[in-house]
């Protein structure tokens, strides 16, 4: 690495480690840390936050079309799992079981378990089985539908191989879970969910996404249809982040859901469910951050502008820490996305510039220094985090304060069309099998680096071909685009020549 | 029961069976049930939107006192609760052990437990020891002070005897734990949580609650001293609400949490630790809930009011409903405790009086009765919750709307004052310790009903007068005033004529 390159704020860079500078991103941005519990993580502070902003956004959507939220229990008994056996199959592989209830003096003088259950429970993988128990109870007449509830809660899958944030043991997430009286409505709310989904995540995230659906072999274990969003991430490799489910009567008949219907017979009603969760944020983080830390998108950015004032003599403080205040003051007054500006000022006794990096590597999309030079001409210095960090401009306070909403808008939109335009670069029709294969080959085979992207490619829709493509290239079919929405484009399968009603989206993924 | 009583719309009724109606108010109340799992609780979504209010507020709070969230894992090691004998004591009798993470096909055909891990998790009872791991890595300096963070979380103790909401093995809560540089300020932190907490119970819920400290019995294990809120309920039995512990070195120590002083030195660092939980709505319900169902204080209610359309001719269907939209948009232009009033219309065809006592049972503030002689006259017929189901006032439709706010803020106080009236009434100076036996001795022992109350007495201080009160009467001192806070009223002890500094509050329990 002979190269004159400047120092970046995160070690190794994208291009050098890309796993490595993503767990670099969220240890050095205060995001989020690996615990002494295997697989467990610990969100800090200001990835909380993060999350926070997430789930309020999300939820008042939710809001907006006509869910509730509930709780259920954490646990749910073994015999649950043995009824569903599709279902199971999928969970039971990685799940933590609790078979005892009590820790009693063990003869080493440490504890041991103790009291054992007479049934074991499992630590909830998803909240389906249970959920599903109590709906059964619920639903008597069509009256009682549609039953339309989230839940937002930690769920436990037990992975040996975890990244913080894109695959942990534990993990928050929201799970609606909703009954209707017709395939109709089920199939309706389905989509609906997927659009909120796709809204959230372009709108909110500034990160564009490919709402499609998941092939047969991809499908949530139980479901008729599963429809997703997929995001390309910055080494090219797909995310998907959000998931919805069309369940039929699938569910309805394993756990009993069943209505007395308009016409006074016993029906199984049609169920859904749809979840997302903190690996959103994994999402966010290999959308916006760059080799200097995480970028915060602003519409979630737990803080939208930081000040840092420069004081070099103590005897400046008190003016200098004055004009700050009479400046965070005024910001606050300002509105940005139907909110006040959210606005934090960090005056802690640590070097000016550690502290200014330390907020690049938190990824604020505006950090303000105020020094006793910007004070005298009633200036701000400010740089923003979608800019290089030495970018920096000098403006009048009052002139920043007014536009300081416009241009939170502005680094919301540079933020997505970045990200668009870093996906369209590197999304390619492809129309042979050879071709997919040299699209997912790197160059040098010693150091593969970042490579390929998304292929839009036509699919028969037949297991064999899927199969081949995953086996022979290690790429799976991401996305297949709806039907229902009028998505045709016919043409001829790259692994077998047979007919295709469209493209579909290959890539590699996490 | 000869006597010609109102039908109630619970049965059975606070004076016949107050337990049964407890748990008849919150089912038919629609805020929670039980589950398939022994011990944990599903929060319907009437009872879970009375928690997110809950939840909303207390934050506000602990943010407006600089506090950020976290998120911590679920498990604990099982070597971490050994290491902390005293903490441990308390929890280990009541965990869930989680010692598989995997379910395999068994032999039978079911499914069982296999992967055993090498060392059992424990489902944190409380997040103590694993904060406590965690900010011995954050905490190095001085600078790194303080630290305020709060988690909401789930958390489970192992609880044979389960009550909806009051005992639950699965309950909902958040936990604070802070560190501090010296023991004035994690002392004043103990305080100022303390007061939030007073302030949420008093100004949101209604209830008024005596602030105080525990015994040294009473304490939280490890904690140095506790501090707590208790309140009155309607059975005259007292509930610990919240508390606020002041854990000086104690948790420092056994976490390993200490920092360079400003000195130089090496010095543990000193902690404090406050939580509340979804117990507190067992205590709303039993401050406000009558013979008819809950009563939800306005500034925590889902909804203020509801709107019940009465509908006798499909003819007239949609003339009402256009009136009752308008009203509904109408109050929603107003504002109440600083937001939009929230308005549900109640349009399901249902039976209209079966309908009216659902909302009851809710506890909704306003329900407001809209049929074709209140359209005709420009009016709406509105029930106070707080009022006689039967007490209903016909008011012109504007009046009503202008006035919503104000009506709430009047039910707000009027639940207050109640309360407050009720403590009162059962509360008395005691100064002899058969004045005590005979104030916690019902009149007629085979029907005890409800007797008793809060006993001010005095207490010298010594553990064998209290274990002498508990054991003979049980009754526990549940508050003793802050001499911090001049709290000084001397006399002599009701068991052994010793000083007493200032009375305390002795009482039944939860
Ligand atoms: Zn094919
Ligand atoms: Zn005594």
């Amino acid at each position: 690495m002979a190269e004159n390159r400047r120092k970046t704020a995160i070690t190794p860079t994208r291009e050098d480690d890309y796993a490595e500078w993503y767990q670099q991103v969220v240890r050095q941005g205060d995001l989020a840390e690996t615990s002494p519990v295997r697989g467990c993580m610990v969100i800090r502070p200001w990835g909380y936050a993060l999350w926070e902003n997430i789930r309020d956004r999300l939820d008042a959507m939710f809001k907006e079309t006509g869910h509730r939220n509930a709780y259920f229990p954490l646990f749910i008994p073994k015999s649950y799992l043995e009824k569903e056996a599709e279902h199971v199959e999928g969970f039971a592989k990685e799940c933590a079981v609790v078979t005892h209830h009590r820790l009693e003096a063990s003869p080493e003088g440490g504890l041991q378990p103790a009291g054992e259950l007479e049934e074991p429970l499992v630590v909830r993988p998803t909240s389906e089985t249970i959920i599903g128990a109590t709906y059964a109870r619920w639903v008597q007449s069509y009256r009682d539908l549609p039953i339309l509830i989230n839940q937002w809660a930690n769920v436990v899958r037990w992975e040996l191989r975890t990244r913080l944030f894109l695959r942990t043991a534990e993990f928050l997430w929201q799970e609606g879970h909703t009954v209707h009286e017709t395939e109709a409505e089920a199939w309706e709310e389905t989509v609906r969910m997927l659009n909120v989904y796709q809204t959230f995540a372009e709108s909110f995230m500034a990160m564009p996404v490919i709402a499609g659906e998941k092939t047969a072999g991809e499908r949530f274990p139980g479901a008729v249809r599963t429809l997703c969003i997929e995001s390309m991430m910055q080494d090219r490799k797909a995310l998907q982040a959000g998931t919805s489910h069309f369940l039929g009567q699938n569910f309805a008949r394993s756990s009993g859901i069943t209505y007395q219907s308009r016409e006074g017979r016993e029906e199984f009603a049609w169920t859904t469910s749809w979840g997302v969760s903190t690996r959103l944020i994994g999402g966010l983080i290999m959308t916006h951050a760059d080799d200097d830390g995480m970028v915060m998108p602003p519409r979630l950015a737990p803080a939208h502008a930081v000040l840092l004032p420069i004081i070099r003599r103590d005897s400046d403080r008190e003016r200098i820490m004055a004009y700050v205040h009479k400046v965070a003051a005024a910001l606050r007054q300002e509105r940005f996305d139907g909110a006040p500006v959210r606005v934090e000022i960090d005056d802690r006794e640590v070097n000016a510039g550690e502290k200014g990096w330390e907020w690049v590597r938190r990824g604020v999309p505006l950090r303000v220094e105020i020094g006793p030079r910007d004070m005298e001409k009633d200036a701000v210095f400010v740089a923003r985090r979608d800019r290089g960090p030495k970018e920096k401009t000098s403006l009048p306070w009052k002139q920043f304060v007014q536009n300081v909403g416009s241009e939170l808008e502005d680094i919301q939109s540079s933020l997505f069309e970045r990200a668009l335009d870093r996906r369209e670069r590197h999304t390619r029709e492809v129309d042979t099998f050879s071709q997919l294969e040299s699209f997912f080959t790197p160059v040098d085979g010693a150091r593969p680096g970042i490579h390929g992207g998304f292929a839009r490619a036509h699919w028969c829709g037949r297991e064999e071909c899927e199969k081949r493509i995953n086996d022979e290239l290690s790429v799976t079919i991401r996305s297949v685009p709806l039907e229902e929405e009028g998505f045709t484009e016919p043409g001829k399968c790259i692994c077998c020549g047979n007919e295709s009603r469209t493209r579909v989206v290959m890539a590699k993924s996490y």
